[in-house]
């Protein structure tokens, strides 16, 4: 299965759910995380929650000798929480924070103060240059009726250019994190189809873990059993994620995931399970060209007609938010002109009855300071919350204007294969995943 | 000078300064632009502070013929400002948006507003793809205290790290805008250096134009020239610069700038000149390896030690800006609780006023609201500037992190080149840039 000029790579991959004084047992969690990763069995730790600052540098003192590189990727008001330790080199490391990322009002949601992004590193391991990626994505709450769904569709379109467009120097590309999506939901699908990304649970060759690779279970302790409905034995929504180049192979032997509890302690490492994948990556020449030229074209054709179709509805759901977000915007403006002629309506009995009575029976002061100060609440919080609504109106419109563009270019693409056959391909189920 | 397989390009870049009832003759100088445009003479062209979307829309329309392809990149409150218009296809766009631009409450500067951001379109020329960049970086307003330097010191950081990561698979690169830099600014020297981009204006064969390549005039009658002070002619803050790649070769033929006034026009198209640059693009094959490797060595070695002291100056420039955020922060706090501290004493002699005095002679009514409402109004602006410049630290310490690695790493890689004498060569004036 492997030759002399592979190597292997250990990814481990988890969000610690580290909100001091919210989430349970913080502290010891956070000292069997580094207990086991101390042991230097993993190559690559890609964690996600990691929302305080002191709890990274904890962790960077533990495992220094296990894994002396790392980096923690600073962002919004409290942090990204996302931070990577490696037993490679770290290049080179990048950024890219989400235009979209819920609500500053939903402080009980507490996603926006995060900063989701996506952090790059440029690992150096051995003669090959492997992009690393961990991200976040913004929550689900509420399935059903998901008014957070836009904003995540437009991070997964983000997260997909980002990693397209930063990988095309990498030998091998690696991501990992908490998508905060099932495998067949609309961002996922982007992102995969998109960048060419393959699932570490769908392509490992031996696997070892919760039923169908579920990393939020119904069997761990601090999850909320409720919040899981109608999938009451658990979701699949963090990922390893991987792909080669034309230069490298990449195959993804052994995947693992934790199964709640960990043997020898009290409770579980955190809410979600942790993952293991180890990869294996092997050099190559590039292949000649022209050979399977057909059957690579009518494969590229469908995949091509297929993205058509995912950045289609992905746009679909842009639009939903579109609107959303613009009747938003036309409620704060009319409750801020209302909030206005409250305050002129206001202004005009005062002067009246002051004009008219003379200084002993004017307008009941108290009665006057609290409206006015009323007034002027509103008119402050429909202005931010106008300004709010109108940058969320722009990333949107910016995010469907690329998708746009993108279907476009897409489909002239589609229009230069010879033996295209868009309709039938379109619906053949897609290769390479199980799943789908 | 050229051959078969050459490409020309002509790139234009133009900051259009159209703030709607700010601008002087917005709508004229729009149209001025749109005709002079629409005569097809430039391949590629590079718009900045476009901020109304309906004049981008009209400027499409225009050019519809002369130039089908086109973007506009949203973002912020009111826009990017940045579009983009080209003979060429657009394959795909990505926009990055700056982590760091200034602040919402200098509401008369209103760079914040604008959502400052970098665009990148990938560009289908021929058999060859070219990565074209737009963006425009915070105004300078006093460059002897000038405020933001922090905040341009890390938007120039941030650039040269999204058009190093993004433009590995491409065949060139360029890059046109607004940088607000001068030519031998921090910021447009880690550019520079960093990506390896050269300047078109020190790289034509030939130029015709305004004095030095200056970009804001004194002559420009647009231009207040107290603002110049001390550059009395004018400066140089508009660039369109351009690299090649393995594949292929770029050369600068010749390039022009406006020199104020058009022609048979009663006022110039902006406050700042336009930029044509005429590029020719040479596909070649990669040169053989071993050839000239000592003193490429060597050449190398004296750019990445120039390149520790670069990214050296930008941390201390950004460490600046950290202490700055720290203490407005600070300065937030205190007056906030000041706030609280003022509103618990009021609500006590109150409660004691009328514990003690009964309903016959209370704390006034009067000042007790306004009291109130002034407590209320401090408590809330201080925790809005507190969340603002906890995102602002967070952002620089990002970016301070971020500098620390790649000095890291720069360092590393000067041990590994055999002849590397940093010192010597760290004081020898840079390779093919005569204005260093």
């Amino acid at each position: 299965m492997s030759n002399a000029d592979s190597v292997r790579v250990r990814v481990f991959s988890l969000n610690c759910w580290g909100i001091h004084y919210l989430s349970k047992h913080c502290g010891q969690r956070y000292d069997m995380i580094g207990d086991m990763l101390s042991k230097g069995e993993h190559d690559i730790v890609l964690l996600q929650e990691v929302w305080s600052e002191k709890d990274h540098l904890s962790l960077k003192k533990k495992l220094a000798c296990s894994h002396p590189h790392s980096h923690y990727f600073k962002s919004g008001v409290i942090g990204s929480g996302l931070a990577i330790f490696s037993k490679h080199r770290i290049l080179d490391t990048f950024l890219y924070r989400y235009s979209l990322n819920g609500y500053p009002y939903m402080a009980h949601h507490g996603d926006w103060f995060g900063g989701k992004a996506v952090g790059m590193a440029v690992l150096s391991i051995g003669s090959l240059t492997a992009n690393v990626y961990v991200t976040h994505l913004h929550a689900e709450y509420c399935r059903e009726k998901d008014s957070y769904l836009p904003h995540r569709v437009v991070q997964a379109w983000e997260l997909q250019q980002f990693v397209r467009h930063t990988s095309a120097g990498a030998d091998v590309v690696i991501l990992g994190g908490d998508l905060n999506m099932h495998p067949q939901d609309l961002g996922n699908r982007l992102l995969r189809s998109y960048t060419g990304l393959r699932d570490s649970y769908l392509e490992t060759a031996k696997f070892d873990g919760c039923e169908d690779g579920m990393t939020l279970i119904a069997d761990n302790p601090f999850t909320c059993k409720k919040e899981l409905v109608p999938f009451e034995k658990g979701i699949r929504i963090d990922y390893i994620l991987f792909k080669g180049s034309s230069k490298t192979d990449i195959f993804c032997d052994s995947m693992s995931t934790t199964k709640g509890c960990v043997p020898d302690h009290p409770f579980p490492y955190s809410d979600h399970e942790a993952l293991t994948s180890e990869l294996r990556l092997e050099s190559h020449t590039p292949p000649e060209v022209g050979k399977d030229e057909q059957s690579k074209d009518q494969d590229s054709a469908g995949k091509v007609a297929e993205l058509v179709d995912i950045v289609t509805e992905a746009r679909t759901e842009v639009k939903v938010g579109l609107h959303c977000a613009e009747r938003k915007r036309c409620t704060a403006a009319r409750t801020g002109v209302m909030g206005l002629a409250l305050l002129f309506l206001e202004l005009a009995i005062a002067t009246v009855s002051w004009l008219a009575l003379g200084a002993e029976q004017p307008f009941p002061r108290t009665s006057f300071y609290l409206l006015a100060a009323l007034c002027f609440a509103i008119l402050l919080t429909t202005s931010l919350l106008y300004i709010f609504y109108t940058m969320e109106l722009k990333s949107l419109q910016g995010a469907e204007d690329q998708m746009r563009l993108a279907v476009g270019s897409l489909q002239e693409k589609l229009r230069g294969f010879p033996l295209a056959q868009p309709h039938n391909v379109q619906r053949k189920p897609p290769v390479g995943d199980p799943e789908e």
